[in-house]
């Protein structure tokens, strides 16, 4: 049987190594998924950068925008980091991405390179869940303009520079007050980031089909502020009430140096994250993995 | 102008006494409010307890069925407590409920007996917000057959016994397994319980619109062990899988000596319970105040 | 080099197995560890129980009291249960005690089994690291009278029945007013028992040359009831204020059904317990094993 | 009857005003109190820079140094802040401190402004609570020399920068390995500090007479790296093993840009701060007013 997905787009860890991150993702593994997808029929393209890094040339290298208009699956080779970046980028594409994870399983690229075959070719046949993951679309304004804007798919964080004492925040739900919050900082995570920072900082975990936010205070003054899960079709809004150096950050992206009155707002992009997932896949199994919740120890 | 409202039944605080409770409503305090509501055009009834408690014979006693069939507006005069217990009984008649409270304001009963009338007259003309909070009907499942089955407001609590270690709970999520919890208990709570235990047991504040549940363990041997936030459209699935002298609480109702392999199951109920607030009421307003947020102080 | 310790007794675990327990200590392990202590120039004696539940004879049967007056070395084959339940028995004797463990190492039961033999020969040469361990004396005081007096190696917990509500506990330290806990109950932990129930509860991990409590509060009503480290040299009482069905928790032992007016007291005891462990032992290595600190999950 | 303290220095709150802060002491009370003391048969000096803030010329003038050289008592008329750092600066001098708050009060500024020749005038015959706070004395190694030193009252925390992601810090006690902890940062903090940022970021509350250090992690990755206490005797070193923008903090002074390798230490300082209190005074009384224990509510 033929695959289901005609143009698929092979996606790499290209992005310039942090200390300490795997490797970026080989040629020789990207050949040997390459060959297998055009064996099970599809017409295969390299993401750009990809192709560039490995000097892979005997498939077509599209740029992602080019990868959202033309082809009808993702599949990446990497890390959690870069299936959401390219998650993100793609979104409002509407192509599903399948990850397939060269070290330890993460949160959303969960088949293993070592039997990627036999994982992936019943999903090309189409058979597997598919796991819609909601994005934040988040602004900063400052006197009445919107001086930045971004995507997020885990997080935006406001918090205090590392030298300068708590920050103040006004937060408000679709205009109405809700807190002055006096802490670290603030996060506002989707159920995809409330397994991230939002955890560290004491949130709750939300499954990926409430439609929800967490905000979660990191470090509050008041031992009360607790983390408060908003409905998403909510506007949330966060002003600069008080504190030195004040950033925000939409997952990988920073903007330093706020100004006291300048505020970031949250909305519910209008798109989705689509992931595949194999036949049978259940978002609990990798929390009990992730989490560690099996080994009986403390 | 007339109300909008033209059967109003008055529910007062009638339950036994609980040491430093506050008392039961006052037979003053209640002709008082029936004496304004007659003059605002609405026919009164006594809900039959609070009748006989006070003995107030000048209004028609009604059970809470009957007001359920024939009222249309229940005024609660006492605490969150006597609220949530008549929203359970009337929820499946979908009757709005306004909640006095002659003491400490609650979470949900929010206007204060001192100036009753000023918030009360233009409610009773159409004036106000409708909070509609879900409602959790939870099963005991033994040998295959249902051996309990009770609506709760806030919360359904799995637990151990006061001189037993700790239980393990199998969880299940519409039959996909979540994990095997080691801990002294496992709290199910709506968003109005999520203000409650759940909140106690380090659970994160849910917002009412957001169509969920929240899952706080108590105490979890496994550190990573978090609350986690569950679409309230699943069948959540308790099973006792080891703990002697378990029991299960249903907001006020127990039921004791569990058994290995009785099942409690939470399905979302198919009715709502609705509270008006006076116009301009906001959700948060009430966090702040019930949490102590303004205080400036830890 | 003949062994430091002249008379050493074997204690193997006993207990009435609990559901899910490891067995009890084999009669085979037991044989072999006797032996090599008899070649290590060691007299062996057999703790009774375990003489009678093993049904070996070759070696002398004492019991625990005689233990503690004639031997100057306890060997545990067990787990930390067995271990901690034999170091509050010995604690008034002096008696060191080391932990020889069959199934996962627990914190003081630290030495497998399977190699036992290169663990304990330099041991009983005298070179280990001592490990001194505090002990809580607490009663139960009724009426002015003392109805229950026990030792905790652990902790001591007050909390409500299963089926009851929270209950209330007025907190003195040294005669001084500390809080009215409004909570499940309330533990006061030892540094042994910082890393048992004190620690699903929210409590810090306290080193054991720390001489303090931790006073953990479990599910405390008041969000701002956050463990509070006590020094041991205090002694710290517990009022039943409110609540039905409340019940202690001292180690093991249970005493239910307390009354409002009952006071637990905890005192420092004048005794430690002794745990010898392999040279270059360190409590911190213990910790990242038992607390997955290493796995670089989350 | 004369006062006990023959040579008083009055220091007031002269620091640059943190925005939101009290203004600086005001030049009337200060001269309020200085005639009182004056009267109760003390020789007043005044601090030099709230003699100079105030342009108070009648009393002497004198450094914190000629303080700590000359005068037996040291009042403090601010707030919690000033006193912590007029303390950090004459613990070596083991003058005692007196701390009168004209705004809420401290933890230890807590006599307030309103009637305060009650409180004092027996103090100053010598009926007063002593309350003796430990010290951390800090360092930053780099390349096996110290390139910074500092007393620290309340806490060192490193921490990374605002826009920077986790730190990774290995943390040794005596020499001895602890963990390697990923996280926004680490506090290390006194009792004293244990009220403060620690408490804010999950730790325990330490009764100024516990021997001992918290360890509280701030947002850790790893959900199991839970607060330890530490017993002060020994050395706490924090080596940065990663992360960017890294800085530590001591109480109020901050050094950014930490590099790689580089180690802070902490040890426990020889000397203590010396606090007086009403007779009669109870830590426990304080800590309910500011955690707000007693309100009943959340």
């Amino acid at each position: 049987m033929k695959s289901k997905f005609r143009h698929v787009a092979l996606i790499g860890k290209y992005q310039t190594p942090v200390a300490g991150a795997l490797a970026a993702t080989s040629r020789a593994v990207l050949e040997d998924i390459a060959g297998f997808l055009s064996r099970e029929g599809c017409e295969v393209a390299l993401e750009a950068n990809t192709a560039a890094n490995t000097g892979l040339t005997a498939y077509e290298a599209l740029d992602v925008e080019a990868i959202g208009a033309q082809c009808d699956l993702g599949l990446v080779v990497g890390g959690d980091g870069t299936m959401l970046g390219i998650g993100r980028q793609l979104a409002h594409r509407g192509v599903p991405l399948i990850g397939i994870n060269q070290g330890r399983l993460g949160f959303v690229t969960d088949i293993p390179i070592e039997n990627y075959r036999d994982a992936l070719a019943p999903m090309l046949r189409g058979e597997y869940e598919e796991d819609q993951r909601s994005l934040m679309h988040a602004r900063v304004m400052r006197e009445g303009g919107c001086v930045f804007d971004a995507l997020a798919m885990n997080d935006v964080v406001v918090n205090r520079g590392g030298t300068s004492g708590m920050v103040e925040l006004r937060v408000e739900v679709d205009g109405r007050f809700v807190s002055n919050q006096r802490a670290d900082g603030l996060i506002i995570a989707t159920p995809t980031g409330s397994t991230a920072y939002a955890l560290s900082a004491g949130g709750p975990l939300l499954h990926p089909s409430v439609p929800g936010w967490v905000l979660a205070p990191i470090a509050p003054h008041t031992l009360s502020n607790r983390p408060i899960v908003l409905p998403d079709a909510t506007e949330v809004a966060i002003e600069i009430a008080g504190g030195r150096d004040v950033s925000a950050n939409f997952d990988m992206q920073s903007l330093a140096s706020l100004l006291r009155g300048d505020r970031i707002t949250v909305r519910r992009s209008q798109h989705h994250v689509r992931f595949l997932h194999p036949r049978g896949w259940s978002y609990f199994d990798t929390l009990r993995k992730k989490l560690h919740w099996n080994e009986g120890g403390c």
